[in-house]
């Protein structure tokens, strides 16, 4: 039986998603929680690997188990073992055929900022940054949009043979109040992308940085261009979307 | 001269705020922080000394310094050396009459509970009960409310020569949605009072105790009645009242 679930988390206490020796991440959580539950080694794909501090609404990982459970009995089942800040939010029977990477066709992040100090309740949740130019950022998501090869804004850290296009289908932002809420919807994203593109913007909102640097950046595909990678904790894995 | 500090923390990762060997608490990374900042060991007065987990929106401190400097650059320079989880939210040169606790006229604590499954970002901030009498939990507020001996409502590891007779000026709910938010406003609480308080009331909303156990509590002052403790996190010490 092929399992899919829909995975909450607050990922300010992990370092990532992915298992890392001596480091506790959401996976080796995961992986805990079946295996205190069904005395089981299972082997967990996620959608993507967020990095340390990211959160998640709408992460999703497949696993395959030589049972017959009810979905519901594994949602309640392991958010009983479960740390209070990783939820499964949904759980459900899918078709062998589903993998929760290669079956992913877009997925949806979204980056929060406001405007004014966070309170310490917020402090996890969002990035500072005054002062900033809507007009200028919007121009500047405008100019992300699209099919680009995004190596300028990707890890240096990568495997250099790595297919660098990607499309970003949709970034806007929408602004509440002091806080803003930056939306992007792609194909798929490099590690550090959205938070490379984001460090990139709200230097150009905050007038540091100007628009040019983006084409700069695309055209030299270096990310020694543009060094700012904006923090984990503003950043949200919202939802994965399928066939 | 006299610094007051309003402080807010989101209490969820500390052992309380009183000074613990060998555990992280609100007052140990006050003194780290004045002492990384000014290079003295100073005795910091709270006007109360919160439990493990509970939060705080408008704590009051105290401290002396040999030194004059302004109110706005002690409130800066110590959120500089402050965990993010921890800020000076305000500061001011006081009267040396004026002291944190002793001056203390009356405090307001919240303690918030939904009714629904709380999100892993709302996990930290707030308890979970379901299927709650709002009737019922306001008539137990009514009986809890003027001057008591709450000796029955405090931890029992407490000097049993202390006085245990308190008042409570008001006691009520403000219901928003699935949120519920416990409002306790008295001439000061004793050790796991509100939370023992609130432990009971939420029994009597849930049906599963009554409000006559209120009245036992209150006659034969034994903790032992009624030893349900509301979760530390749902708890906001939110103002301390000076003349």
């Amino acid at each position: 039986m092929r399992y899919k679930c829909i995975v909450s988390y607050d990922g300010y206490n992990y370092k990532g998603f992915q298992v890392q020796p001596g480091e506790v991440t959401i996976e080796i959580c995961l992986k805990e929680a079946i295996k205190m539950m069904l005395h089981k080694d299972v082997k967990i794909y996620p959608a993507g690997r967020t990095d340390a501090m990211v959160h998640a609404i709408g992460q999703v990982i497949h696993f395959d188990l030589d049972l017959n459970i009810k979905p519901e009995a594994i949602k309640n089942g392991l958010n009983s073992f479960l740390p209070r800040d990783i939820r499964i939010v949904d759980a459900s029977i899918v078709d062998e055929s589903f993998h929760a990477r290669f079956s992913a066709k877009k997925k949806e992040y979204h980056y929060l900022v406001k405007q004014r100090e966070p309170s310490v309740f917020e402090n996890r949740y969002m990035a500072y940054y005054k002062n900033l130019d809507i007009d200028l950022m919007n121009e500047a998501l405008r100019m992300l949009c699209g099919k680009h090869n995004f190596k300028g804004f990707c890890s240096g850290s990568v495997n250099p043979l790595k297919d660098f296009e990607k499309t970003i289908y949709e970034a806007k932002i929408i602004k509440d109040g002091d806080y803003l809420r930056f939306i992007f919807i792609g194909s798929g994203f490099l590690k550090y992308q959205i938070r490379r593109m984001m460090g990139l913007v709200l230097e150009i909102g905050a007038k540091r940085d100007s628009l040019e640097t983006i084409t700069r950046v695309f055209n030299e595909r270096d990310p020694g261009i543009s060094h700012k990678i904006a923090p984990g904790y503003g950043l949200y894995l919202m939802k994965v979307y399928y066939d």
